[in-house]
């Protein structure tokens, strides 16, 4: 993506890998910083990963790639370093199928750099894709409500909810976007608003609880979301709260369009209630913008992710095309095994 | 309310009339600080309520009629104080109903003071009131959502929507409550938190983005919240958000009550598509604890209220019972005129 580092205009991906190293950009210190953090070992890849330096799920799984690559190259144990990798997150199903991926390739005697980039290269040209897929549902104008951050810094490049809103600004649609800010850690108002910003495509950052508001007042057209996971019955994991976009623009006949790369789709899990939510720690919800907001003695809760029934998606953008949630799993050359 | 005010117990309401003072709870400064503020010209209580040093409805309402009564005290024009206090907030309807009563009261002669007392004194009885009727509602161990603050810092005392749960508490009855953050202004997890905190009912604050998640799961079995202004048809206004919460509840077949004292209720609106929807300032989502959360380029919208249409709403819970959102009308004593 295209951004100003150091004063200089770059063209970068989320995370690549370099002189024996992972680097990424530092997702934390958007919008206000743009600054690369740097990881020389496969528990500074893991830090990087738990600690949301990177996130979105293919950027999860392509920094996951590198670290493999980074483990191989520096003579660390291969099967130790899956494990690590593995525990950083439980929910985003990339991680699992890069760290798979690696694997596969480093036991077939592959060349761990150039396969951890064909992992990425992969992603990048998915995202591509998905973005000419899915401009076709945008028309002339429309407004598109997005949740959390499913923009380059999510997925390498691009995008997945964003790159059709990236083609359709091409094609001069002139979209605008509702960000949803996506409390606790505001990944939309941070860095999907920044990422609009810098494109120069219309947008207006709005607290979570306004998107129905919005809904209902048939201020927006269609809903775009990126996914963690996806499983066999066309049920999706995401970010917590598009559960309720996802029922409220059912609600309002708002069609809600879930994209993805192939390495969010979980073969292995039959239905949404068997994917592992995340709980992360109470301090992010306890803080915000550095300062305690709850009272010392209240108790929180801070589940990172929910479950979007197949009912309210009304397809999936992937890089083969539009595919109805109950056509994941035959379209993405699954066999039912149940 | 019960609480500790500079290291002394206390039991003060919201706001009270002193001295030719107007003393509120400085809830902006709440739960890390408990101090009171004190408007001693109607041009303070007008800042005090646009600023949210005061908010919730009945709050409103009570300021607005203590403020009058400070008018007509102080010598200042009566008009001219019913005209500044009507243009600080447009949404909730307790407002311009308190500021009818006190120029009913004054007009027939009464002593300013005690009609506003007076006022004051009828929305706590009718929280008192709301809390036994609503009780009923509530089960062993319950799991009731809430959304904003609708505790006694909103109504003087006890709460609308906290009210019932409070008194589920003293029926030992022990209720868990979650607690909707309430993105922008953290209402949720600031007010109501401490307020249940004070009065050691359990409870968790959760991201607004979480409801949904919980509702999902059948870990709530019951929604209170209050409202702004309730209109003819049944419809209400209440914080960003509440639709949401509402249209959610109903998918997962969650009883969603509406609890209002009779300010609260505009007999002059026919449908909530015709309630004034106050925007705020864009800083309120911007910065967040004090620090800029969105890139300085991006702009951002802020409604402060959305309409939760009647077919979402179980009941309303008032001094006079349990209401279904169709009869509000005529049990409120209005005649129909459309």
């Amino acid at each position: 993506m295209k951004l100003t580092l150091n004063g200089e205009l770059c063209d970068i991906p989320a995370v690549w890998y370099e002189h024996d190293e992972v680097v990424m950009i530092d997702q934390p210190l958007l919008p206000t910083e743009v600054r690369l953090h740097r990881a020389s070992t496969v528990d500074a890849v893991c830090d990087a990963i738990e600690s949301m330096v990177v996130r979105g799920a293919p950027t999860i799984g392509a920094t996951a790639a590198y670290g493999m690559a980074l483990a191989q190259r520096t003579g660390a144990p291969l099967d130790a370093a899956a494990d690590a990798l593995r525990t950083t997150r439980p929910t985003a199903h990339d991680l699992f199928h890069a760290i798979m991926y690696m694997q596969e390739r480093l036991g077939a005697g592959d060349d761990a750099v150039g396969a951890a980039e064909a992992y990425a290269s992969s992603i990048i040209e998915q995202c591509r894709r998905i973005g000419e897929v899915g401009a076709e549902l945008i028309g002339r104008g429309d407004r598109i409500l997005t949740h959390c951050n499913a923009g380059a810094l999510a997925t390498l490049e691009y995008g997945t909810a964003l790159a059709p809103i990236r083609v359709a600004f091409t094609q001069e649609k002139d979209p605008f976007v509702f960000v949803d800010e996506t409390r606790p850690r505001l990944q939309g108002a941070r860095l999907t608003a920044w990422e609009l910003a810098e494109a120069s495509i219309r947008h207006a950052v709005i607290p979570d609880n306004a998107a129905g508001y919005y809904l209902w007042r048939g201020e927006i057209d269609i809903v775009i979301t990126g996914a963690d996971r996806v499983v066999r019955n066309g049920d999706a994991a995401n970010k917590i709260g598009t559960y309720e976009k996802a029922v409220v623009a059912a609600e309002n006949d708002v069609p809600f369009y879930i994209a993805i790369p192939e390495g969010t789709f979980d073969p292995q899990i039959a239905s949404g209630v068997d994917i592992p939510i995340e709980e992360r720690d109470e301090d992010e919800v306890r803080r915000c913008g550095g300062r305690q907001i709850t009272p010392e003695q209240s108790p929180v809760r801070n589940p990172a992710f929910d479950i979007i029934p197949a009912a309210y998606i009304t397809g999936y953008i992937t890089s083969i095309g539009i595919i109805a949630p109950e056509e994941m799993a035959t379209r993405f050359g699954v066999q039912e095994t149940e």
